[in-house]
């Protein structure tokens, strides 16, 4: 059976027709106009559903389904998209609107995060596993959580913000206004700001000198503590266990087989990876007597959310 | 259809006969062997279990199955009780065991504090819902999970484990060796840690007279507050927030409908229950544009684990 996977973003709306084996067989884009009436937003996308349909060769009717992976607040039962910042969905019953355009019965929506972490889950890092957190580090830190091979997303599709679970009460202020939460201590925004706050405290270092030709940005300490710099080293090390110790909570609540990271911080590569399971493995709740948890980087890279929509139409 | 439910202590076994709604048609105890060999400790239960069907006028064919609730750790799937610190299970296999000597073939078993979440939610403080977390504020901070009317285990059983969640990185001691868990904070234990700290900050405050005449245990600080002692509130009003900031956590997870609080320090009812509910409400991520989330406190008692018990049971 041959499925289409939807990526919707704010610039631009990726499909891609997906087997069985989560491999695109083909795939296309088109303008998201995002600031159109949102009947329109779905027509359009709607005509790149079949175009990618003609293109890979099989009618809509012999499709067994398409998953839509949204930005913003979905509510998955409902088929509903609540807002989005960047689109104009309000409130938009987009399963309804694609389904009835298409006159296909099985149409399934999720946030776009979620999609990535259940494609990835399923077909790409965590291949195999049954039980999987995705953490994605960058300008935020969002996750998806697969639970027994399905998305986890609360009452109304309202969790999965695991970005703002508290890991130090009272401690950095976060954008959304609370403090102390994951994200303002595991975001790449927060590796800037830890990365700035070393070079003003150690203007002599080699971090700072690098941070002054160059720059802060998310690779700015890893950098200077691949050269060698003690300073960048130490930061990259706090950083490591600001992530880790979120991964260790999700680990204690979750037990998945693995976490899976993402986003921009995620391509440092084994400099992130290998300690980050060190402190997982060692830190985990009973890690002595359980399996050991795997953490690992994302694999699919842009095609996570294509291959995770569609996988969200294969469980129905 | 009836079902049997099997709630397993240090002291004694309990079980009760069931019927879909939950309620209780017999039960009946017997005295837990804890030292005896493992199959030993399994027939004495086989025994319970045929005396209770019995008495129930029920015979074992009939019955839609059978429900165990253990202490330790409890691998669902395998049906094996990895270990337990008081009764002599050392990877016992409980199901093949149990359902051999009774010839019944439905038999689940978990942990004794998921059997009662599941009761609970199912049947109890959190009847109708179909995502709660019931936390347990005891000697240690206990968590049982339920997703879509199912609990949430984790890769052979080991999650689940939210009283070692870290709301506070680098924060107090914990019994498990970390630092910062939400037990730390949350416990009666960390709550009479809170509150002989403040005696001791406060020797003139008549929460420190009221420690002296009775000793400090769980309800000292929730008395004297209601005695209207400033120290008092200002512990009890730190301690909810510290329960508060893990429930958070939980709640931008995994957005339940409902948080049902178990345990001792459950028993300060409305003092406790209304300042939690409004924290939850007012600091869970989205909580102004999603549904809002109930904290209640849980009702069955004593009968939590024979009713959850047999609630997994129903689930097959």
């Amino acid at each position: 059976m041959l499925y289409i996977g939807v990526d919707i973003g704010g610039m631009s709306v990726k499909a891609g027709l997906v087997d069985e084996n989560g491999s695109i067989i083909v795939k296309d884009t088109a303008v998201t106009r995002a600031q159109a009436p949102a009947e329109e937003i779905v027509a359009d996308i709607a005509a790149l559903v079949r175009k990618v349909a003609d293109e890979g060769g099989v009618a809509l009717s012999a499709l067994g389904g398409i998953g839509v992976g949204s930005p913003g607040s979905v509510d998955d039962e409902a088929g509903v998209i609540r807002y989005s910042c960047n689109i104009n969905f309000v409130r938009t019953p987009f399963v309804e609107l694609l389904g009835g355009m298409l006159s296909v019965r099985n149409v399934k929506i999720s946030n776009d995060a979620n999609c990535a972490a259940l494609g990835e889950t399923v077909y790409g890092a965590g291949r195999g596993a049954r039980n999987s957190v995705t953490v994605t580090l960058g300008t935020g830190v969002g996750t998806g959580i697969v639970v027994d091979g399905r998305l986890l997303t609360g009452n109304k599709s309202a969790g999965a913000e695991g970005g703002h679970v508290i890991i130090k009460a009272g401690g950095e202020k976060c954008g959304c206004g609370k403090r102390g939460c994951f994200e303002a201590y595991a975001s790449a925004t927060a590796l800037m700001r830890q990365t700035a706050r070393a070079c003003e405290r150690h203007p002599e270092s080699g971090l700072a000198k690098l941070a002054k030709e160059r720059g802060i940005d998310g690779r700015t300490a890893f950098m200077a503590a691949k050269a060698g710099d003690k300073v960048a080293k130490r930061v990259i090390g706090n950083y490591i266990r600001y992530v880790g110790t979120g991964l260790v909570g999700f680990a204690n609540v979750f037990y998945p087989e693995v976490f899976i990271i993402s986003g921009g911080i995620s391509k440092e590569g084994d400099a992130l990876i290998l300690p980050l399971r060190r402190f997982v493995q060692k830190n985990a709740y009973g890690a002595e007597y359980n399996p050991p948890i795997d953490v690992v980087a994302a694999s699919l890279g842009n095609d996570a959310g294509i291959i995770g929509a569609a996988a969200l139409a294969m469980r129905g």
